[in-house]
């Protein structure tokens, strides 16, 4: 099943140095008009706009889970492991390197919009009449079925789910990495060599040796760094509300009937909710900021100006609050009602929640199917969790510190300032 | 004229760690639409098709030869070097950071095929309606052209000229490291902190300290090495081929009133030769990918065949050969016409050609305004040509390397392989 | 009081790629064969048996933790922070090169054995008849005594003593970055660039911007790995075992009258205790090896296998305990002794604690003189303790994990393995 | 013959990341007295006194060059290049491990002055009565003889001997990554995983695919580049000078019947030309700088006052030249006799030369039998010296640098500078 290439290809790679790539099939979905559509899908959607280095593409990181698989493979091969089942190989590397190829322009936002789920557009891609699919079917008639089913976690293997998706997979040390990478931040650093030493394929999943226990707190550490520095940095967060109230406003727009100036025959299948996979496939990063580069001239004076903050980068600005709650933020939107501003557009709550660290506790239904905790191999007591062994794992496990955002834009409210209620005016410095 | 920020600002960057931003003009031409867009104009065209890391804009760049600038303008302000004209320090910060404000899509594709120029266009948004001309205008009204002279090299400082463009500028050591970083190559790593530091103002120019000859060496080997593994990539140069066919394609159709389906307003106004500063301003890799996303779709099988492969990256394939001249091309287009294939798209002949330094040889004209030689100060002798003192730049002064690349469709070659000439057959290995 | 250099001297460093020396009496104090010694004294005392990196000496991190404390005053300079004394420049900066000025071979080993005291001996060193003390007194004649206060924490200015010791202090930051480069381990890493920006100088002492929290909890954690990967590692303890029981032993046969075929005067004046400062700086770790070298051919069996062992590195070996209490030992000593193997230097129980950060608890006595805590300064709330707003921080802080080693000559137990108690074969894996 | 341990062991090496020994012999040599001796002799002698991050011992560098030859050998196997003779993995693997277990204290200075040859002593280590020996001997009564015959070059596979000793081989690759690590210097970076996946096994020597030859071109600069900025570091060369100043000092001293203070039996033995294997395994850079020590306190004012020199880094100052000969140097030696400074040790001449690259001319007996050329595969002409095909090697092969440095002690000849000659006081810039 494995067909190896003549001679091994080798992607040059900033973060892992090099990609190797020693199968036919893995170089033919490589070069897929699909696959390659990744690279016009920023891999940090708007981070862009806060670390001026996050420009990197879906089609770098997919490569890189793939190169981390590989590796945490050829070491179960190389020291002959006889709980890895080694004719699951090439099925892992395909779900490794695929599992990202359903995402939509600028990652999760149209998500949020229109209610659509990337996870869903990949299996649909795998099992489509696309070039992927026919690349899979060439392997086995049954073999796209069989990578669909890693990605949606329903794989009768659950050891090779484990590899592309649980609390320390191949996809989670590749974007920490990589983010940290093009970011420039430093926080997001651990071992991977060493942690990739102590994987060991145990009784149909993928668990720790003892000694690695250091080597997994500094990667939990490295993630609980990259959430709160780069991830939910409230100005990405800025960014990513305006991308979502561009699609929120253009939607409004044409289910009321608005006629558009420009508008590319994808976003209207996207309005209309009848997207086939050959639309969202010409969906991306590119299509998207040309469509607001149009925009900026459209009548409708909310969805210009959302487009030219958006491209020019004229964010909303935000204030940080210890505790708000809903009747807060209505008395607010009543308020900027009252002073003419937008209630839904010129006022945004948002509070990112993270745990570092999801312990299984059963019967309460956390860490379940989606998050299988991350285990250690203890050669006298075999199995357990690793939040029983690790004092500052278990501390932190339950940490999730939710600060509420407000995001409105500053200039119109200083317009307004002399109209505002006193009390208002001081929240906002103004 | 530096008016100082109240706080200074921080960009995070993965090249230098940090950008530092204190002076308020500054801080207001990047946040102008017009340097916010180079975020849309990667830095190094289609080498990302090459190199997957390569996805950096010029907007990073561009903040990365500002800061090269700013710490070795420090430097001559902390040690007081008297030949350092002070109040020449913000227009060499504000010409840095914006010498590359008129880079078009994907770099210099346009350049080639509609013969326009980027130095052109910079000092034209510089000197127009734009609001980098008005926040330059705020430090005084003569600013704007003052910076723009900078830019075109006619200032009447010749010092502040060679900060920002001779044979070792800020430029060319950013680009060297962003480079190397973001492709993921070690060769373009050089001692950027030790150059700063042997940097002197001297009699209107900037010269070296002798002691940092060997730091001069390492940094052109360094550029020797990326213009060899990175810039002329045969693969990169195969990318670029593609994309100035399409561009030269699209125009030919409109000058011969093909009607596109498709066609942005800015592409109109390019092909018409008649772009404003405006028009200019509204085209960048996004809008040009869009195109090409649509142009799949055009009656015209070329154009389409062009940005198919373009997208799906689908790209000629090359030959090398070690010498060959006009009537062995002219050869092969007949023979390429003969069998059915296109001669004029379906052939590129290249040969990249770079002096890794080029001698100022007074009389030739060569290492002229320029480009001028690089100067080591040594104390007792005052002012020498740095290839007059180190072997190993003499050396390589002169190298250039021109090999002949011949680029071509591979699948429609090997469809037709039955009808080529024995020989043609032999040279593409059919 | 600061007399600049004529010209900027520059040391190359592969932590902070440079360290700048601008004041004269710095550079004179480098140059003094009691700064020089500090080449022939390792950091990490036996460290580099267990990680061969790990040969870096107590020279270079000297010169790091100013470069360090000389970065964070120039930026309290640059800013021109109000609450920074700047005449404090010069004695800060000479504490911070001088603080481990006084460490002797092997860093800990002698004063565990002798009970002697490195921080006495640094102040010795400044206060005596030394080249350091005569550089001191050229700037003025109260100028050694100062410097010696600084570092005593007796100094009249707190600031002072919290840039050279603290929980956050140049010390520490240099020492984690310099270890982590040195072993080659990846968790030290912390991003110093940013912590140095985020320092503050607030009414006598040192605080961190409230933005800066983050930063802190990474160092924190780079700490905390740092002790359990590297400074706690089993395998360090064992050489460091070794390192006391010769000087235990060779001290026991100087008492009893043993004539030793080679002893250098400077341990002879050891072992009286009657070490003068001069005796005191001859020894580093050269002398002590080389005495072990001739101490191999000694009559004592025991002294010549202990040296024997060190330099060949035959460690002890170690098992594991989760818990141990000292009847426990007592009867593998009464053991040990039954079966011919020496009760006091065959058997070691060692227990490495740490508190990754030490929380003030008024009252308690902890986190009282000799580790302030770190203060967060909220522009809103003033000054709070770090773990007050740090869940992270909190949740570590409290963490120590001692497990328990016991370590053992397993070649010299293996022998006897027949005659051990089962229980204890199964306790040592016999 | 390759005996596999149980479980592989890993090495944390800062330069490499990892070492891994999978073969029991391996592994015991490197836990023999002989090899752990490496710890105690310093990588490059005494260049920490010029760079002063350069602590690191032969002992990292031997596990380096040992973890470079296995990968390389790794590749080989894993491509199954019938070139490469597979029996000859372990012999390859021992030779490069040991091949400076003969290096004497500070490298080369004993070498020098006593005529003695670290080559000459490797093989005497590897085939007499040693730990080493005889953990080859277990292998196979005639395999100790075998390594030694593949570090003196008379090994009757060549392919191994160029493994281990060529112009880019597994040492040289190691040295200059490791001593651009620890002193901090980056020149000497260069693309060590691209280098190996272009090195091939081809009749009986080792070549480099055509497509690699940039990347050798990159690894002749750094190679250029470390020896300029390190090997032949001025400075450097005058802490060597002094270092072989004391031994010549002490070798006469001791010829002429002077009764030392202090004198380690091991120096005896050198003193007398008597050393057996276990003396010179005795000498080592703690006992050398322990002498040094003592003899601060000796009767001969000049040995004692080299001592405290090399000790407390008062090194001799440097003039330089461009030209330089015998007769202008017997000139200063009189002028120096005449004023009562020594003229043997107080005037020293210098002028290293080094070779960038090797050109192989047949006939004239360069590039012979200690450096064979790099060679180049092409798969159209076969073999071909790489110079032949790379204008930049081509260009640095002839070149050698060579100047002129003139060393003496400043303090000395500013004494006496009224007594100098006018044109000695100018050279001499007093």
């Amino acid at each position: 099943m494995f067909r190896p290439l003549e001679e091994e290809k080798v992607f040059k790679d900033p973060v892992h140095h090099a990609v190797y790539v020693q199968d036919d099939t893995i170089w033919k979905l490589i070069n897929t008009p699909e696959f390659q559509r990744l690279r016009r899908i920023r891999q940090l959607g708007t981070t862009y706009l806060t670390f001026h280095g996050a420009e990197h593409s879906r089609f770098s990181h997919s490569l890189g889970v793939y190169e981390i698989t590989r590796k945490i493979i050829n070491q179960f091969e190389r020291n002959r492991y006889k709980d890895w089942p080694q004719e699951e190989k090439l099925v892992s590397l395909c779900a490794s390197l695929l599992h990202d190829v359903g995402h939509g322009p600028f990652s999760h936002a149209i998500e949020h919009v229109f209610r659509t789920d990337h996870e869903k557009w990949t299996c649909d891609i795998i099992l489509g009449d696309t070039a992927i699919h026919r690349v899979l079917k060439e392997v086995d008639e049954d073999f796209p079925r069989r990578v669909a089913d890693v990605i949606r976690k329903t794989y009768d293997k659950p050891i090779v789910v484990s590899l592309v998706s649980s609390q320390m997979d191949a996809d989670r040390m590749d974007y920490l990495l990589r983010d940290a990478y093009f970011t420039g931040v430093n926080y997001g650093s651990f071992d991977l060599d060493r942690i990739l030493r102590v994987l060991r394929p145990h009784q149909g999943t993928i668990v720790v040796k003892e000694s690695g226990m250091h080597a997994v707190e500094a990667y939990l550490m490295a993630r609980y760094q990259m959430y709160w520095q780069v991830y939910f940095h409230p100005v990405t967060r800025s960014s990513d509300i305006l991308l979502r109230q561009i699609f929120r406003r253009a939607g409004e727009l044409y289910r009321d009937g608005y006629r558009f100036g420009f508008l590319l025959p994808q976003l209207r299948q996207l309005f209309e909710g009848a997207l086939t996979v050959a639309d969202y496939l010409s969906l991306d990063d590119s299509t998207v900021q040309t469509a607001f580069g149009q925009w900026i001239r459209e009548d409708d004076p909310l969805l210009a100006d959302l487009c030219r903050r958006f491209l020019n980068r004229c964010l909303y600005k935000y204030i940080t609050l210890e505790s708000c709650d809903s009747s807060f933020i209505d008395e607010l939107k009543r308020e900027w009602a009252r002073i003419g501003l937008d209630p839904e557009y010129h006022l945004e709550m948002d509070t990112p929640v993270d745990l570092p660290y999801d312990v299984y506790k059963p019967g309460t239904g956390t860490g379940g199917k989606d998050k299988p905790p991350i285990l250690l191999l203890d050669e006298k007591d075999g199995i357990a969790e690793i939040s029983g062994r690790s004092e500052i794992i278990r501390s932190i496990a339950g940490l999730h510190q939710g600060k509420y955002y407000i995001y409105y834009p500053q200039e119109e409210l200083l317009k307004r300032a002399s109209v505002l209620r006193r009390e208002t005016r001081e929240l906002f410095h103004l």
